[in-house]
């Protein structure tokens, strides 16, 4: 399969919040995108996983996405090690993205944290020719570009996607997690942490907040590692 | 004048919008606080002068403030020289506030930037013994603390008020400042700028972003220049 | 138990070299303090561990705390695995503190970034539910703050405690590690650390140091993560 | 005159050595572009003020320029004063930039540094509806987006243009600039400064080096305050 | 033995392309120079391990190395676990240098980032005098000093080495290495990489960027973690 | 007339306070150093102008002054205009210091971060031929290397200067600014401040802080714009 993009979270639910809108501006833009998620979520703390894996599958339908994949490995217990990192790096060759969104490598989760971090090395090592020959599969290709979303921790972004147009629909997306968006327990509510427990409002907050630095009304903000080359100088 | 604490802004309203929840909460708590504007905002596209020094008188008692003094200075050519820097620090000796809080020194606006700026040089000249003696007006005396506000240029604050018990009334005197609550013209749709016309939305966007980041519903930002000494170590 | 602060150290006079001023001005608030301590330091140049555990139960009852605990890891190996996070999140949940203060999670010695890294993740981990219910013992709770001590790398502190009532009785604590006061042997000389020989000379360095940073005579610094909450807008 | 971009600069040539290759792009494409020089360059080391004027035309010339005019401020000189500041708004409301481009605000030349403030400064007034009443001239307009070029002191750039395309044609409108292309005399060869005589090669180590980092053979680096809004997640 | 300068890299060549001028200015000046690989390089795109043996073979002896080892860990999995870590530490006592240079801990390839962060891990350990008699081997001796070198990812570097009377001979040296001189593979095209095929070409690139910066024709740039005690105030 | 080094401070004592170990240094290898104060300081909370005349000329014998000069801009008033910063060049010229030590740009009194500014700017200027000749003086000719001391705000250091041999004699030189070490008036206790009258008190914290960062007894720091090209890459 050859995809244009690939978002990849820790926990089903991580991409449509962080980057719902960024994936159907590429959508609307004609890309073939997808979602690879590392865990099943079997750690949040609401829903169950069965719950979870159908408000996914919601989710990707609503998205229309061209791709929907799972690593199945342990909520709350990701471990970046040499052979799970190379498996993330024969999804890229497989899936050939030419652009990867992740996590924040500084994130609080540490799930989150580590995939941004093991995203980072599987980048670079899926554009290795004999490690591909030794781990089989596709040849060797890395994608072009890597960028991290945000996550717990406050960034400075390098760019932020103007998602007025698809602000409306990104809402619908998140909605399908019906499960995330109940009032929180009692044990869900340290410091750090957003107040409520509707993710809706925390990502209406963030949208609006990043969207008014590049003058839009919503906004999706991404980091990038050193200088970018864009085409664009006039803005967007 | 004793003042606990003042608040120091370009323009009438840049206190209000930015520190209104502030100035409540240090009222709340039985402190005596005081706006000075350096300038009447007669180059603002929206309102005239007489508006706005009706507004300010409006919002001056809404907030029921113990000072509001006024320097004015030409709004939109505010220069920093040594007689403007050693008038303003003539103001701190005479209002003796404990706390400054003024705008970033990096923002956009020209007045801004020099009004952060000069505060910054006058604070330090207002604890001079001789230059107190040689300017005139009470004896030398320099607030224990400066604090810069947020405006057009995000910054990573020190840390973030929670106003959540002052939001609605920081509001309310937002809403006094009607001249400026209007669509904005042609010529003020610059890129880099807040989206939408309405100066409610954009603090409500701010505070709800701000106020996430400490566990809050509405918060608003400070930055401190070093390390601070704090007595409370458990949060707030 | 219910404790309002814990300490975190990689080994056994980390805590109080580090923060010793602070446990004291806590408990002068009438907080209840612990120190967990992670290793018995058995590494250490100077002193056996028998040493070692006699002068940490000395400084313990000095202190006056209200716990001390330790998790008997590795001197100079310890790692950061999920069976040894989760084992701190647990004990996170039993203890209870509001407050968690930890290593810099860029020190030089291994075992101090991986214990600061560690606290952190445990830190976030004691808040889910489910991971509570998996690994057993007290429910999920997120301490409200998490903050970072100085090691041995310098950096731009968030704030400084002022520990001017607390700096002779620190003394005395410190005094109680006896072992450690000793001139280093030969193999102890590395660049990039401390000249002399004697902790107590270089805790005073520190200590007047960053303690003039907020106009007190003695002080120790910390490093939080994004903005913080305070009430205290006048100093301390 | 309605320009799509402008490149501001301290000295004639600057423009063009840290720009050519954009400037030649951005024609390339088709958008109207412009330079705007503060001083004539009667204080440069090499060449006349004659010579450097017959230069600068051939070289407006070569490059096909929209627009070239100057500011006739004094080199070596250029004071960001009100009049001076205003003068540069009217020029930007007048010449209607979509685009302007730069120095950097921290450039060891003292003239490089003061241009890119009062670029800063007036970009912002050139959005302020009275102040171009009271100024005369078009009416307010704030160009879109602003960036900084590349000079003496080295930055993290934001974004790096392709200019493999352009690179040789930069080359000969440098050339152009024949008088600053011969060995420097005695007074030039302070620390800190680029080694040789010819800006050739100066230019062609920067656009090599930045080139390299967004995968080019000749780039150009350009640092943007906040984050930015572009439509091209994909690279260029 | 005993090294007055140890440069460690995760593959052969990455010393000489990085360290290359650097290291033969140290043996200029009568410095003992020993390297260090970690990996023998068989996952290269280009070259097989016999090759690269070959041509690091060539290449020590043409540098006239006073030591050149190889810890033979595998190519793409160097893991920074307890046991290597501290083989690399006993590496150190062994040889003990008093300069070691090592990889960014930031690099993009997770070889080069791990070897950065266990020399800088090993480097601590190596003076621990408990762990020396544990591990056996020589007695406790850390490095005076400890630096990065560049690699994929830019950073400011705190020094440059001024390499101009070895740069010619800095290029013989990677010349040895022919076959990772050829053009690159299909698979080795991926964005944030430098554009051709010739390390040659990407070494000269860097060289003449960074020698710029401190007034040389050829530098070799470094980062030091926190303050430098120099004796060179006047430059170098 | 012919330095080695200058240092440039706003009061007489600015340049002992910060920089008397490195002056001792330098001198104790050979270099001719100059001071040059850019004014006399009647603006202090303490002594007379006379007082401090006299105390200076004390501490110019003592260190054994190639040059003492001074400015005579008013104290608290420094302004840098282009006179002003031209007779500054001119100074540079005059003097021919291959190396110039000056305030931080950032320090919180007025004059210091003015006197900091204009001196990189001068440093620059000192270079431009023609400039020289418009004003006449000395030829054109800019010191290799300008670095920073520190002030009242904290910065982390590129290099500390191991005063070890010097510290009892920079005490010595400090003691001549007798005035100065007297306990301060009631207005000189702002925050922010270091918290004793005792400028040896302070000036030992520092050298003691600093000092330890490169594994001496006594240091002090500076900061430098962008990489050094040093000779030393073993530590001093």
């Amino acid at each position: 399969m050859k995809l244009d993009a690939l978002i990849i979270g820790a926990h089903p639910d991580d991409a449509e919040i962080a980057m719902g809108g960024t994936i159907l501006r590429l959508q609307d833009a004609g890309k073939r995108v997808g979602v690879l998620d590392i865990t099943r979520g079997e750690m949040g703390t609401r829903g169950s996983m069965q719950d979870r894996d159908a408000e996914t599958a919601a989710a990707t339908k609503l998205l229309g996405l061209a791709y929907r994949g799972n690593m199945n490995l342990p909520d709350g217990r990701v471990v970046n090690d040499v052979p799970t990192r190379e498996a993330l790096a024969l999804r890229l060759r497989d899936l050939q993205p030419d652009l990867v969104l992740t996590h924040h490598c500084e994130d609080l989760h540490p799930d989150h944290a580590t995939v941004g971090r093991m995203t980072r090395e599987a980048w670079y090592l899926s554009g290795l020719k004999r490690l591909a020959e030794l781990d089989g599969g596709p040849p060797a290709k890395r994608p072009t570009r890597l960028l991290h979303y945000l996550g717990h921790v406050a960034f400075d972004p390098t760019l932020v996607v103007n998602i007025d147009a698809q602000w409306e629909r990104k809402l619908e997306v998140i909605r399908c997690y019906a499960s995330q968006i109940q009032p929180a327990g009692q044990g869900d509510q340290g410091a750090h942490f957003l107040f409520g427990s509707d993710i809706l409002s925390r990502a209406e907050t963030r949208a609006r907040y990043f969207g008014e630095l590049i003058s839009a009304h919503y906004g999706e903000p991404l980091l990038h590692e050193g200088p970018m080359g864009v085409e664009d100088l006039f803005g967007g």
